[in-house]
């Protein structure tokens, strides 16, 4: 899909999964601490806590995707969720599919309808706030999932999926 | 409300308002690019862009509110989100209600089901992203409206209203 349209799918702010790799290893997490920063290049702001094993992945690499899933598999991104890539290779745990993304050594999920490979471009919050700036460098959607439901969390495992879609006279991109 | 739980208010992606108020002159803008940074005490990052009215009143106050509005209020939203306070005083236009804040000199909306009342406390990445980091300082939650359906942008005035509530075995907070 074309860069410049990334934002519409992560301005609604869903639920994602972040996949890296480093040292040949792939891991994957939950994430709903992200945001637009900017429209084109498309900039994403993320919070990947120190904490979280994906964390020096990403600081190493500086290269992740980000992956949309919708509601139908919610039960396995919860599961994602539950677990850490130190514990577990969630890939086997889960029999999650992956595939060789273009542009990153991050690999991209099939199983989510949209994904966006993403580097590291900015660092100077990391430290202090674990906050990341990325660019989405390539961006995949499934033109048949268009209209997925995505998932929204609003703490200790409630979520809200996406219900009417309404159109308002906005001037707003 | 209290401010630990001022996260499940922001994390699921609604779109928002935000209030000023610098030199006795209150203003408000529509936003949708904010993601939660920390739980507590609850931390917050937004994009404010130079060329919304705002930055000037963000960036020299260090103050605003994140006023949280719901499906019933979306119009109202939107023609907020349509016009600048650089052209138009929003709150005499839309007769929109404003009500003294206790932490901070932005008004609080009571037309909104929940307000948080916001301090920056990180600027280093506004001059290259307009990126601000806010800290809650305080948070307000209409007992009533718990329930309150968020909307979410998908971009050119379209807008996915919050729909099924799931819960699923988490152990995220």
């Amino acid at each position: 899909m074309p860069l410049a349209k990334a934002y519409q799918l992560l301005e609604p702010g869903p639920v994602v999964l972040l996949t890296t790799a480093a040292g040949g290893k792939a891991n994957v997490m939950t994430m709903s601490w992200h945001m637009m920063v900017d429209f084109e290049p498309p900039l994403v702001a993320c919070v990947v806590s120190t904490g979280d094993h994906s964390f020096a992945a990403l600081r190493k690499s500086k290269e992740c995707v980000i992956a949309i899933p919708s509601v139908e598999i919610a039960d396995l991104v919860v599961k994602i969720g539950n677990c850490s890539g130190r514990d577990v290779d969630k890939f086997a745990a889960f029999g999650l599919a992956a595939k060789k993304a273009e542009r990153v050594a991050a690999p991209l999920l099939p199983q989510c309808f949209a994904n966006l490979e993403c580097r590291v471009v900015e660092t100077r919050l990391v430290d202090k706030y674990n906050l990341f700036i990325l660019e989405v460098v390539k961006a995949w959607i499934d033109p048949k999932r268009r209209n997925a439901k995505t998932i929204h969390h609003r703490g200790y495992g409630t979520f809200v999926v996406d219900g009417e879609v309404i159109k308002l006279k906005s001037r707003m991109r």
